[in-house]
């Protein structure tokens, strides 16, 4: 297999209603990464700065994270984001957002890495993303994530990202906005119009659907979570247990997307059960197995 | 099969974004019944006005609901009730709610429906769920239904009938009021100590939990409806067609469990697809087993 992934790697602070925590790991392409490492090894493309310990770096390459596309930029500072949850933990407020080296970031596809087969565009800005794609020779599969900031403001550079991917991982609220559709339903299938040929429509604690061509469709719950620590990066760790399955098992066939989801639920699971990576990096494969299984027996007739 | 429902029986004056209807045939024991009746007879016990049309009687006899226990009340007016929902149907206004016949009554069990097996406590005053209850002999199985309105002001009246019940149904709000745990999981968990065995979360479009003891756990996400045209009763539908199939087919293992969430969320689907019943009452019970596949298929790894 080999699954590379571009996207953001931060510093986030965090408060939620019980506890807070100032600059640990996070951004897009830290969790995509650190979850899809379950299922073999992954190829992180980003940029941070020189203030990135080296303790982050030993912590990729221990779970087989190549971070040869990693940019550590001169002089340069590490994106860093800070968010407050509400109690109900839907609400998040952004308390800052310190663009740092992200601001100049031009991604530069190792040599080694252009033969990619699965990639995932975690959330980034369409341009960088349309810029990592085009490096990859004859990619397999294509996934891309995206947010409200850019069907906002670079709705066009989007629109052609979705052109060239196969799949998209969206959350209802973005679904809406991108087709103007209020029925999440027709909004997905507006969506495919776009490009894509399936979209996973995220719905956090409610789960998730899988919707595609040909009448593929497939809804999930999410997997309770007896205590959500910090949900920051729930959506990229679902995605890097969908796309880690994925290329690990190397098919496309309707019931392997099933399962991806699946195994997406499980990963997005562990992340929230810890501040940033903590709990992610804590679990073996086994750890994800069981939790799959579970997961089956609630959702299984 | 014997399955009864005791509940309210109403006039609906409903605003939707798109729609509106006044005077429709509306009432938790109305949804019930109508949703149940695929399966089999059913026995309604409730109270109206003499202003309750002939055509609603009608109605309910040609799908075998026996109306023995409908008291119709010299000189009464029929519960009514009006509420409007927001854009986005979560938000629903209350606009007004007419005792009327409700106020005053005492459910009065026909002699020919003492030896129900299968009964349901439809969302009403906790007292009267009780008075009705005391006059079934013998029950195989009662699962009951309630709101946030006793919740607040008739507490006391519910824990007692909660003791006496084998499941209850409850949305996330309600379960988290009645035991002060905002965690739906460990919500759950507390209902299940004050008497039922298991615990039924409505989570609206969102889909459902059943929840359990000896680890009984199963989670489905709602039926996709294309366009909904009206969401009250749905909840009532949910248990309507819960309790039908299971009194239809005299288990309660735990896999015919999972089946009856199955078929509550397609009798739900039904309901919010019209005004008050009459998308329900359109419905055959071949239409019922076709969405049943679908979700099925919806839903199976």
């Amino acid at each position: 297999m080999s699954l590379l992934v571009v996207g953001t790697i931060a510093f986030d602070s965090v408060e939620t209603p019980y506890d807070r925590r100032e600059q640990t790991l996070g951004g897009s392409a830290t969790h995509f990464a650190h979850a899809a490492a379950h299922f073999g090894p992954v190829r992180l493309l980003g940029i941070v700065g020189e203030d990135f310990p080296d303790e982050h770096m030993t912590g990729f390459k221990q779970r087989a994270i190549d971070c040869a596309g990693v940019e550590i930029a001169k002089g340069g500072k590490t994106f860093a984001w800070g968010g407050r949850y509400e109690a109900d933990w839907n609400t998040r407020h952004t308390l800052f957002t310190d663009l740092n080296v992200l601001e100049k970031f031009v991604p530069k596809v190792p040599v080694e890495h252009k033969a990619t087969e699965y990639v995932f565009l975690a959330n980034g800005t369409p341009s960088v993303q349309m810029q990592a794609l085009e490096q990859i020779e004859k990619p397999r599969l294509v996934v891309a994530d995206t947010m409200n900031l850019w069907i906002d403001i670079a709705k066009g550079d989007l629109l052609e990202v979705l052109k060239k991917v196969d799949g998209v991982v969206l959350n209802d609220e973005e679904a809406r906005m991108l087709t103007d559709e209020p029925n999440l339903i027709r909004a997905a299938r507006k969506v495919l119009e776009l490009g894509p040929s399936f979209i996973i429509l995220k719905k956090g604690e409610h789960g998730a659907f899988l919707i595609g061509q040909d009448d593929l469709h497939f809804a999930l719950p999410a997997y309770p979570v007896g205590e959500v620590v910090d949900p920051t990066g729930a959506g990229d760790s679902f995605a890097g247990g969908f796309m880690g399955y994925l290329s690990s098992v190397k098919n496309t066939q309707p019931h392997t997307l099933r399962r991806a989801m699946l195994y997406g639920t499980v990963t997005a699971s562990f992340c929230v059960e810890g501040f940033g990576v903590d709990s992610q990096v804590s679990r073996s494969r086994s750890d994800v197995e069981s939790r799959y299984n579970e997961l089956a027996s609630i959702c299984t007739l």
